[in-house]
């Protein structure tokens, strides 16, 4: 068992990102292919197929060699059935992905939603540090989030655990969010979220040096926050939205670590600092002492390493 | 195994409630003993276990009927040694509960926090109907809570989960509360709270048929609120933080029932209804689909019965 190898694959909207990983969570292959999104996606299993294949004969390995497949997918998924009830971006609903990539494959798989098996890769071999409870804020274009409790995934009744993202932090007057809702997290402390805070700031005041910028970024605002007055009251803002709803989640769940990552995350102490602040004065005194901040430490193999997690813990031990 | 029965106790800072109840979770046997709070709480053990043996002296029975003692006490547990961090109320700092009442009842015992063992009550007997997935929220004196994940309670890293009643939804200018911070949930929502915002209105206008009142109380508002204007707003704006926090609660967790119970959810539907109403305003569309809110069902009995559920599950299967 020790010389099997997991596969782990990260689906996204453009890059479908796959690996062969070891027992013990070293990545000894990686790679990615593009992700077919024509005909509402009917060609991505087959892809992922003859990619595997394909690796498998350039390496000289035999099928053999492979105990499972654990996969993330952009949507919430019926866990005992392997069914993505929606992948937006890439066509699916009600989609069987488990069903047909194991008659592609032959192999077993395990699927779950892609900020899930994120945060049972940085429990496993990242941030987490081993960790048992944890939760994963993703800040990307949109804000996604994994919630582990006593070292498993917390799903809910409908997948709809971890929606991060839509816990409201502007209970009246807030932003209009993608789901339908106002105020939610995302829209304040996503990529895009950030930077229409510094739209709404430079619309109010031109002295900053991000009003020169044709379009601002989050990654402008954070570059700028240390000698820029505007810049700083804008991570200012967007930190203690932030800070507040760490808080709150961890009030709840008190968990070891949260771990934030994304590629807002990649601004580093200029986010944690403030962040931290905030957590401090909105959490509860016995949660604000225990319960630790951390920036994501595996940037885009945590797709692929919480994928060969699941094979591991699920798989592997039947 | 079947005729056994299992020892629930619920640890208050007045009573000590006590039941023996059987393997399906029927009451059998209930009663109560006051709590001896005199030189630090040392007498409680004793207590307890002299009041269990009087009780099987009464009913002819033999000790060997008992299979353990699962209970509930006010403060953060230790759950590996069973010692309670503290409890303020009782004078217990580091108390080593677990083991003190093993060597007084000769019965292995398994402790957890009170508000936990009352959410597994709900979660075998009660409102939460076996959901494995369900958070309770207590409005009594102060607001409480427990989070059960995956069928088991969620503890987090220093025993401070659930902590539901110290979430932040005023963020800016709240009341302070017990516990250091401003503007926690138990400030708007507990009985206190509630009376709390009623005086606050009473002081702007008189035009209440509650100004007639000595002492205004969560009851009187409840009982007041469909026929008074001003009654009805301090419901409102007691029910849109208590409704965003839920749904907050609910955007991370998504489960399948959330049971609202103590004291303040004896108004039933006059509490439930507004209360539905901001949860769908505030949690993300598919989270409000599925997760469901309920009033408990089991008042002074979820302690006990969440207690037995305790030795069933984690003696009973040894």
């Amino acid at each position: 068992m020790e010389d099997k190898w997991l596969v782990g694959v990260d689906l996204g909207g453009t890059t479908i990102k796959l690996a062969f990983i070891s027992m013990y969570g070293e990545i000894l292959h990686k790679w990615e292919i593009p992700t077919n999104i024509s005909e509402s996606g009917k060609h991505i299993t087959l892809d992922i197929a003859k990619a595997i294949d394909k690796k498998l004969h350039e390496l000289g390995e035999m099928k053999q060699r492979l105990l499972g497949i654990g996969m993330g997918a952009p949507g919430p998924v019926d866990l005992t059935t392997g069914v993505i009830y929606e992948a937006i971006n890439l066509g699916w609903k009600n989609y069987p992905l488990k069903d047909l990539l194991e008659v592609e494959t032959g192999l077993p798989v395990i699927v779950d939603n892609d900020a899930n098996i994120a945060a049972l890769g940085e429990m496993w071999k990242g941030a987490g540090e081993g960790a048992k409870d944890l939760v994963c804020v993703t800040l990307g274009t949109g804000v996604g989030g994994g919630v582990i409790a006593n070292g498993e995934i917390v799903h809910g009744v409908s997948g709809a655990a971890g929606e991060i993202g839509h816990i409201t932090v502007v209970p009246h007057g807030g932003a209009p969010c993608n789901c339908g809702k106002t105020g939610c997290l995302e829209t304040v402390a996503s990529a895009t979220g950030i930077a229409r805070l510094a739209r709404e700031a430079l619309a109010k005041s031109e002295e900053s040096q991000l009003s020169q910028l044709e379009m601002v970024t989050s990654k402008d605002v954070f570059e700028a926050a240390e000698a820029d007055a505007l810049a700083k009251q804008v991570v200012e803002e967007m930190a203690s939205y932030l800070g507040l709803a760490i808080a709150n989640i961890s009030n709840i769940m008190n968990p070891e670590k949260v771990v934030i990552g994304g590629g807002v995350s990649k601004a580093g102490d200029a986010l944690l600092n403030p962040v931290q602040r905030y957590f401090e004065q909105y959490a509860f005194s016995r949660v604000a002492k225990s319960t630790k901040l951390a920036i994501a430490t595996l940037g885009n193999d945590a797709g692929v390493i919480g994928g060969a997690w699941l094979v591991k813990t699920k798989i592997g031990q039947h």
